[in-house]
């Protein structure tokens, strides 16, 4: 996203969402310099209590942020995670024995209902409690033994994009720090990041597929999976096709028979093992004749129908995925833009969503 | 599914599933009869290792199942649980540490060989590891401590029907077994489930509401959650009907902008407090003019657009999984046929997936 002017801003539909794309570099640089320390500091509390197992809890965009941190600690920590399922909680009064439990709670605003009870549940229960949200001041921070802004500054638009990337790098910065590392290989991401931003005409290109596309699937592996299921949620939102989301491995366990060649496909391809252990179902994809565009290293999007070449010479794979949505962030928006919508006016939503 | 007369079944596509789908009484009788001894026996072995957290793997239709279990064991027991992302391990090499861990695998084959490596690298990383499938030869039954048959017959269909509720109440009964139960509760599940499977009609007549439609959602909180994803699964892999499901609350964290009078929704509605949980989600839906099909108790269908009568009258709100999903197995059926394809011939597909 470059900078528009102000009548620009005015007049064009998006504006806020297409803004608040424009500041990651920044809000990266931001957890970087100034969020780093202090993550690294509650990582050291954390792993002093040598938690032996991890439950992430959190809904929407912060669910898939989850979920990618729920990768970070089983590759790179070993500790065995899951993913809550807040209603055994909220509805059915499950009260487990938290003990050792590490509890990490995900959300933009900290406002929600069901996230704090649940949370207070989860210290109730003897967990070690967790919360990284984009507001210090939140109920949510407030109920949490730990808290880490994410330091995204206030984010108006209903489809939610700097919170997502802050809320990974805050993330990873965290496993790190649990693993006694400094975080250092981040540091490549605000500059690279900015890069990406600026290929607005590639992704417009991109975007002229879909226009009239009455279904996507959205497929990825390991690391690259998260990205590919706020991917689909970022598209549904704001344009309203629905995006479908597999892991490569269970699209050949059934939804396989929806692809063909009318169902357009995209592949985020991490560089490394994630994007090998996907390579058989690329080449399943291409004996298909699938649409397939791919988010990836140059000889992936090379052999794929189109894409667009994401620079991961130098970036590890697990921070890969902060990359890997900006792209996609860029092609809901413009998907959205050609189809004749407000990427800020979504229809039915509220920043903060009251589910109890 | 009423018998059918041998020149039917030559003459009419999908004979192949709906056989199976007819024959779930008779499997469900068959697990209470002569499986569930053997269930009790192995849970008494499980409990008396007194496991701290459980992890369930499983893909495509089994993941569903997985789920279920895993509501199961976080409400009934209070088991932490996890779903395995299982790439961490297949293709990342992660090597948790799985001392006091009940490791869960859910597969119809048995022979899938991601599983059974994921299988062997959990057990040789201190879990208790237990493999719930329809092959008792298989390599996953061989590699884990503990196995569980669900003596659902063979299985040639390619969309997964009975399998998939004796793998439910298989399940149920291990839970139960876990907490020292009886699992008498489920004993009137066969008859009911016969009842249920005799209303073909009344599942044809709702299918003819979705024989044009270009996407549909399904949603439904807590028990039922895993019965709106198993029939979003059904209805792509028959029909290939782009269908998204959510938790409810989810639902209300975006993809509600997708809902509108043009998509239809399908609620999964449990007698029970994941039921009363969704009613907020119901009334929105409701308020957008969404056509709002709904599977549950006969008021909740009373203020639907329309929807089928579950029994559930004496039915434990946890058992009732194991009948809502017979109508949505007749629906993907059903909108299959309406749409002059035939279920037992989707496209792509393998019986058994050759992930690794």
């Amino acid at each position: 996203m470059t900078a528009m002017t102000s009548s620009d801003q005015r007049e064009r539909p998006g504006r806020i969402m297409s803004g608040e794309m424009a500041e990651q570099p920044e809000v990266l640089q931001r957890i970087l310099t100034r969020g780093a320390p202090r993550i690294r500091q509650i990582a050291a509390e954390i792993a002093a209590r040598a938690p032996r197992f991890v439950l992430l809890t959190a809904r929407g965009t912060s669910d898939n942020a989850a979920l990618y941190a729920k990768y970070l600690l089983e590759v790179r920590l070993g500790l065995p995670c899951g993913l809550t399922s807040m209603s055994t909680t909220t509805a059915y009064g499950a009260r487990p024995d938290l003990r050792d439990v590490l509890v990490i709670t995900v959300s933009q605003s900290g406002g929600s209902p069901d996230l704090v009870a649940s949370t207070r549940a989860a210290r109730e229960a003897g967990a070690i409690t967790l919360s990284v949200t984009n507001n210090p001041d939140s109920p949510l921070a407030a109920v949490s033994e730990f808290h880490i802004d994410v330091l995204a500054g206030p984010e108006k638009a209903l489809p939610a994009t700097k919170t997502y990337t802050a809320s990974l790098l805050s993330l990873y910065l965290l496993v790190e720090g649990l693993r006694g590392g400094d975080g250092a290989a981040a540091r490549v991401l605000p500059a690279l990041a900015a890069e990406v931003l600026a290929r607005q005409d590639e992704v417009r290109q991109l975007a002229s597929r879909y226009r009239f596309a009455v279904r996507m699937v959205i497929t990825s592996r390991g690391y690259g999976y998260p990205t590919a299921k706020e991917a689909a949620l970022k598209l549904m939102e704001t344009s309203y096709i629905p995006a479908l989301s597999y892991s490569g491995a269970d699209l050949l366990h059934g939804p396989l028979a929806m692809v063909d060649n009318i169902s357009p496909v995209i592949a985020v391809v991490t560089d490394g093992k994630g994007g090998e252990a996907l390579q058989p179902v690329l080449d399943r994809l291409r004996g298909r004749g699938a649409d397939l565009v791919v988010v990836g290293p140059a000889p992936q999007v090379a052999a794929a129908s189109a894409g667009f070449v994401l620079p991961t010479a130098g970036v590890v794979e697990e921070l890969q995925p902060v990359l890997e949505i900006l792209p996609l962030q860029m092609l809901a928006y413009e998907v959205t833009i050609a189809r004749g919508q407000d990427p800020d006016a979504p229809r039915a939503l509220a920043k903060v969503t009251e589910t109890h």
